[in-house]
C-alpha cells in the first residue's frame, strides 16, 4: 500500500451519518424554471401535483428555499442497515494505471437493490405509509429502482406496482424474481392495463418499450386508483435531495483524511446519482469555497446532455406528466437497444442541467459500450468488484482521468460514484465477453426526428 | 432501536483485522485421525500430497501443531478490500420476531464472489503464485467457490480451470459468465476432458454431475498437467484455517461490545463455513473458558451429519482422492436436484466430523428447503439483504432459536454465519415464490446404497 494511513475503505460509524439532506436548488444562483402544467402550461402548483405525489414529496419537489430537510426516523433507521456506505480508495486501481492520481469510489452497490436507488426509494415508501396510503406505482428499466422500491414497501408494507420496460422484463427475469420475492406485482410495459399503454401498443405493436412509457403508465395506474400515488427513481429534484446523502456522506468520509476531490464524475441517465454524489461539492463551488471539476458521463446511445437541446419537455413519452426544462432528446426518443439500460432516459435533471448550462456543471462525456465494459472489466479484476454498466460508465472516465495524469504527471485526487453492482447485467457481460458486442451512436438525422417534436412554447423561455 | 449504544453493523477497522489464521487442530483434545492414501491406505505423507496441492498448502493440510499460522502480506492486502466484513447486529428481525434474544450475523456476502469462499481461494491462489505455477483446477457446484477463485486467480494472473457440475452449469449461465469475465475457462463437469469424465459418462450418460465426479475431474486436470495444482473450497483443513478469520473478526467485532454469543449456528455443507465463524469460540470451548452451543444445520436433502455414518470415505466419486474420516453418505451418493447446491457434499470436514463425534459440535439438525426459502424471504423483506440458499438454512434454525426464546422469555444471544448473497440463485426464488418448491427427503433405502458402499477398511478404526 502506499499510503498506509489512508484505508482502502473508509467507513464513518453510523452515528456520522448525515441527519439531513441537502437541497442544492436553495444555494443555486438561477430563477428555477418552473415545472409547467401539461394542459395549461402555467407553473404547477402544489394543488396540481397533490394527485400525482405523496404531499410531502410535492413540498419537496417544489422547496428552492430550504438548504437542508431532516430525514425521518424510520428511514434514518432504514438506512442503518446499509449506511453509511464505504468510500473506496482504488489502490489497486491505481497500481495497474502506474497513475500518480488518487482514485476514490463512493460504493453504493452494498445492498440486496444492488444501487444507491434504495436511497430515494426508502424516503419515498416512508412518505407514503405515513400520509396513510394503500401503495405506489412506479416504472423501471434496468431493474434497480424497481428492486429498491419492492424492499423498500416490503419494509412498510405497501403494494406496489412496477412497470417494467417490455425489453427489460424479457431479457431479466430474475430482476423481476427479486421484486416479486419483496411482494411487488410486476407488468411488462407497455401493457394493456392503462389507456396510455393501449394506445402506445396501437401505434407501435411490436415496440419494446422505454422508460418514457412506463412512466406515462405508472402515472396513468396511480391517479386512477384509489389511495395510490406516483414515485419515480431519478430526475425530479426531491430525488436528488435523497441522493444527496451520498454526497454528504463521502465529503465527511475524505475529510476525515484531509482529502477534498479535484475532480468528481458520475453516470447520468436521469441524473441522481451524480446530482446526489456532487451535491454538497457543488454547494462550496457555488459559494466560492472550492473549484472542484464535474463530469457527467452519458452514454454514445442516448446523449442527451451532449447531443440534446436545453428545452423544455414532457418527462414522458405519453405526454401525461408535466413539462421541465431539461436536456433532453425529445419525450418520443427511443434509444437502441442498449444494454447499460438505467442510462436510456430521454431527458435530464433539471437540476442537473440548469448546472451544466450555467457552466457549474464543468463537462459532459458520451462513452460508448465497448470502452465502458472494457473499463468495467479491468475494474473488476483488479478491484474485485464487477460494476453494473451504469456505473462502468464512471469508471471508464475515471480511468481516462487517470491516465491523463500518467502523462502530464499530476498528482489529482478523482472521485467518482459507484453506483450499483452487476450481478443482473451478466448477459451483457456474456455479450462482451464473446466480442459481439456493438456500439449504437445515433446519426444526426436519428436525433432530429425526438428534437423537432420537441412541445412548441410561445411565449416560454 | 432498542439498544443504542451497539450499531446496526459492527465494523472493525482495517488495522484490526486478524494477521494470523487459527487452526484448532492444535487445541483439539483428540488422537487426528490420519488421512490415507487412496492406493495403500497408508497415512500420506508430505510427498503424497505435494503432485496435488502447492507445497504450503500441504504443510496446512497436516499441520496439527501450530495453533496460529501467519497471513502473507499480499494475501493481507487483497483481504483489505472486501474485509473486515461486518458482524451486523439484526434488530429488524428480531423485532419481527417479538423475540428477547439478540441476534447478530456476521455477513460474507459483500464481496464479488458474494460469499465467505473468497477468503480461502485468495490465499490458495497466492501459494500457487508464489510457488511459481502456471495454474491450478477445481470444481464448483453452486458457483460461488468457481466465482470466488476466478476472481483470486484474475488478481494473481494464475490460469484457473473450473470444472462446474452439469446441472449447475445448465441452471446458472450467469455464474459461468462471471468465472469468465475473471479469465477462468469452465467446463462443465463430468466432461470428456479426462478419464475419469469419460468413464463416469460412460456408467450413466444422462448424468447432472455432482460435486464428487467434477472433484475428480479437477484433480485428474492438475496432476496431469505441468504447473497446475488442484484447489478445494471447502471440507479440507487448510480451507477451515483460512476461514478461521471469519471468527476471529467475529469474535473481536462482538468483544467490542461486551457481547459473547450463547448459541453459535452455521450452515454445513462441506464444513469451511461454520468450521471458520466457530473456531475462535470452539477454542474457548476446548479451553473450557466458555461453553457457547454450536449448532451445524444442513439441507434434508443430503444429511451427512444428521444420517450419515462417521467412517473413512473417498473425498470425491471418482475415488482418485485420499480418504478421510468424516460424516458421509457414502461417496457414491448423489443428492437430489436441490437449489440449495453448495450443500450437496456427500461428506464433512474431517475437522467439524470429528468435533461433532467428540461432542464439542453440539447439534446438527437437516431442515427442509420449503422452511428454509420461508427464513430467507422474511429475512430479506426485514433485513434488507437476500441471502443465498445455503446461508439461509442458517437464518433458519437462528429463527427457530429466536422463537424458542420468544416462548422460554430468555434473552440469549445468537450468531450465525450469512455467508453470501442469492443474486445467482433467484430461479429457487421463483420457484418459491410460485408454490412448486418441494422437500425432498431420502427414504432410509435411499441412504442404505451409498452407505453399503462405504469402503471396507481392515484394521482401519
Amino acid at each position: 500500500m502506499a499510503e498506509k494511513d489512508i484505508p482502502y475503505k473508509i467507513h464513518l460509524t453510523e452515528g456520522e451519518m448525515p441527519e439531513a439532506w441537502y437541497n442544492v436548488r436553495a444555494d443555486m444562483k438561477t430563477d428555477h424554471r418552473p415545472i409547467l402544467h401539461p394542459g395549461t402550461l402555467q407553473p404547477v402548483t402544489e394543488d396540481d401535483l397533490r394527485p400525482v405525489f405523496c404531499d410531502e414529496l410535492v413540498k419537496q419537489e417544489l422547496n428552492d428555499k430550504d438548504r437542508f430537510i431532516e430525514i425521518p426516523g424510520p428511514v434514518r433507521d432504514f438506512y442503518r442497515m446499509y449506511r453509511p456506505s464505504p468510500v473506496v480508495r482504488a489502490y489497486f486501481l491505481e497500481k495497474e494505471l502506474k497513475t500518480p492520481a488518487k482514485i476514490y469510489y463512493k460504493y453504493e452497490g452494498g445492498n440486496t437493490s444492488g444501487s444507491h436507488k434504495l436511497n430515494s426509494a426508502i424516503a419515498q415508501a416512508y412518505y407514503a405509509q405515513a400520509q396513510g396510503l394503500k401503495g405506489v406505482t412506479t416504472e423501471t428499466g434496468a431493474g434497480q429502482w424497481g428492486t429498491a422500491l419492492s424492499m423498500a414497501c416490503g419494509y412498510f408494507g405497501l403494494d406496489c406496482k412496477v412497470f417494467m420496460v417490455k425489453v427489460s422484463a424479457e431479457q431479466k427475469p430474475y430482476r423481476k424474481a427479486v421484486m416479486e420475492t419483496y411482494g411487488a406485482s410486476v407488468t411488462p410495459s407497455p401493457s394493456e392495463t392503462t389507456q396510455v399503454g393501449r394506445q402506445i401498443l396501437a401505434d407501435d405493436p411490436n415496440t419494446t418499450g422505454s422508460l418514457g412509457c412506463a412512466i406515462s403508465e405508472a402515472v396513468e395506474a396511480a391517479v386512477t386508483a384509489e389511495g395510490y400515488r406516483y414515485v419515480l427513481g431519478s430526475v425530479l429534484n426531491q430525488v436528488l435531495i435523497h441522493q444527496s446523502i451520498v454526497g454528504l456522506e463521502a465529503k465527511a468520509a475524505l475529510e476525515k483524511y484531509g482529502e477534498y476531490p479535484d475532480v468528481i464524475i458520475g453516470c447520468a441517465g436521469g441524473g441522481s446519482n451524480l446530482g446526489g454524489l456532487m451535491a454538497p461539492f457543488m454547494a462550496d463551488k457555488l459559494a466560492g469555497r472550492a473549484s472542484p471539476r464535474f463530469i457527467a458521463v452519458e452514454p454514445a446511445s442516448c446523449p442527451s446532455l451532449t447531443r440534446g437541446r436545453f428545452a423544455y419537455d414532457f418527462c414522458d413519452t405519453g405526454k401525461v406528466t408535466p413539462l421541465a426544462k431539461m436536456y433532453t432528446l425529445g419525450s418520443s426518443f427511443i434509444p437502441a437497444s442498449n444494454h447499460a439500460g438505467g442510462l436510456r432516459y430521454h431527458g435530464m435533471s433539471p437540476i442537473l442541467s440548469q448546472l451544466y448550462h450555467d457552466g457549474y456543471l464543468d463537462e459532459a462525456r458520451a462513452v460508448g459500450q465497448i470502452s465502458v465494459f472494457e473499463a468495467a472489466k479491468l475494474f473488476a479484476r483488479v478491484e474485485g468488484l464487477l460494476p453494473a454498466p451504469e456505473s462502468a460508465h464512471a469508471i471508464r472516465v475515471a480511468i481516462d482521468e487517470a491516465l491523463k495524469c500518467r502523462e502530464s504527471g499530476e498528482s489529482r485526487t478523482i472521485l467518482f460514484g459507484l453506483t450499483g453492482t452487476g450481478y443482473f447485467d451478466l448477459a451483457a457481460y456474456m455479450q462482451y465477453n464473446s466480442g459481439v458486442m456493438e456500439d449504437y451512436i445515433p446519426t444526426d438525422e436519428d436525433l432530429k426526428r425526438g428534437l423537432n417534436a420537441l412541445p412548441a412554447l410561445p411565449g416560454v423561455e
